[in-house]
């Protein structure tokens, strides 16, 4: 049979991990939820589980290798998370060297961001290309840069922070200490966040926010066009930077991209001469939220080639 | 005799080429003013000239090759110059193909502040690692990105134009279109606008201001932090974007570094979380002015490894 690897993407709320062929063919996926309540062993018992139940069902002699994306700044070297807003549980727990040693397979950790651009440039929307930035907004902003094919990790391997690029110097205040971070001005929460500011309402989600500017909401299409702002702003900067062709964009607002793109454009055009003068696609993502997972699976294919 | 190559610097007052061996030992320099009144056919001839002398001198069989640094966007694959508001004379001319035309030999045409950063890395400040920025702080603020020792230059070659990345929204109008880019609040240029602004005076250079602080003067200081925050600003969100090891600073205001480099050290302090984690220097480059032509000596070298 085919060589496949296990990708797996550990969110705040799910698990999931599955099995990819080399061809990028999902041969098979668990989900389960993530129960951080129950702390770091548990998860890791239950991550564990499922990667175990895929490599019985597919085979030890064709696992090429493990994968695992996860949310936070990693140092890929020694494969820990340190500032994982998202699973304080996990803040420097040697979570690498803990998988590997239950499973006794090798596994390589990256960010999900890094993962999911990384599945896009693969099988997804970047397939065309070898360099690529991909924004993945959700309850923070990701980000994933892809150059010559590979993610792009720096020294620890904490590159493509960009949710916490500023983007308004004395801006909302981020948990990173900063204040102004795109992602606190651009992310699915912080249109959550806004529609509150202008009255909307204290719990809507960003497809609520959607909803009612479809329906004609203008408090609603103006937090669409703050959030494309901000997205402008960071895009030019990064555009400015890499001179790359492509910038993807995925996650939960993506729907409202006819609210938030004219913005976004406007933004682009006027900050960046290297977009009016190269050509440069900015784009939805394609592969929605199982790139991470092709990513990850990705990873032990692209480390054995 | 020893392999070795010519490095151009073109800019908008001096013309220097020099002759420089494979060990990165300069053997001779010849510099002239740039006379861009004459116009652009002018200018090469005076180039073409200069490099002439030097390969006479120093033999055609053993030249390896010709590299020119140039201020502007550069279309590296077709060797043409854009948006160069300090060279509007060469706004779209074929540069290269004419400079190889009257030479007859191949020219590898460069942005000069990639052909800097280059040549930090290769006998400069940067020597020691693979990955890099460069900050030129001149008339504007160029930048250069070298990662696994070379040059990231983007789909056409426009990558690394850090002096228009935006850190304040709504600031200063820039050339380029946008407003508040780095380099309209951190560049020599912007040091000398600000001191006009507190009233210090309408033609001070960045070095009167800088004595000015020198004396004692709380303006003069004044300016320096704004312009140390901006560059802390910048520097942040490239941190957070590259995680390299190190970033590096050159040009005029440089001496001014211990009025500027407390505030341009507490932005990027607050202002990026890998930063305050991950090993990083900030600091000042090695070779000043004649960073340009030694990195446009070494990209001939390069290119034929």
């Amino acid at each position: 049979m085919n060589e496949y690897s296990i990708g797996v993407d550990l969110g705040g709320t799910n698990l999931r991990a599955a099995a990819i062929d080399q061809s990028g063919k999902m041969l098979d996926k668990i989900a389960v939820d993530t129960n951080l309540a129950a702390g770091p062993d548990a998860v890791l018992s239950h991550m564990v589980e499922a990667i175990k139940e895929l490599r019985d069902r597919f085979g030890q002699d064709s696992l090429t290798g493990v994968g695992v994306g996860v949310p936070g700044f990693i140092l890929f070297d020694e494969g820990i998370i340190v500032g994982a807003n998202n699973l304080p549980q996990f803040e420097h727990y040697p979570m690498r060297d803990e998988i590997e040693r239950r499973l006794g397979s090798r596994v390589l950790l990256e960010n999900d961001a890094n993962a999911a651009a990384l599945g896009e440039k693969w099988i997804g929307a970047g397939r065309d290309v070898d360099d690529l930035v991909l924004l993945t907004l959700g309850t923070g902003i990701g980000g994933g840069i892809i150059m010559g094919g590979r993610v792009v990790r720096g020294k620890q391997g904490m590159a493509g922070e960009l949710g916490h690029m500023t983007v308004i110097p004395n801006g909302n205040p981020c948990g990173c200490g900063n204040t102004g971070c795109l992602e606190k001005h651009a992310s699915a929460t912080a249109i959550s966040v806004m529609a509150r500011l202008v009255g909307l309402g204290s719990n809507l989600t960003s497809e609520d926010v959607y909803n009612l500017a479809v329906g004609g909401d203008e408090k609603a299409k103006a937090v669409f066009r703050s959030m494309g702002e901000a997205l402008g702003n960071a895009l030019a900067s990064l555009v400015n930077i890499f001179n790359f062709p492509l910038f993807l964009l995925s996650g939960g607002p993506l729907p409202a991209w006819d609210f938030f793109s004219p913005a976004m454009f406007g933004e682009l055009e006027r900050r960046s001469f290297t977009y009016r003068n190269a050509p440069t696609r900015v784009e939805r993502a394609a592969l929605g939220n199982e790139a991470g997972l092709y990513g990850a699976a990705y990873l032990p294919f692209q480390e054995k080639l």
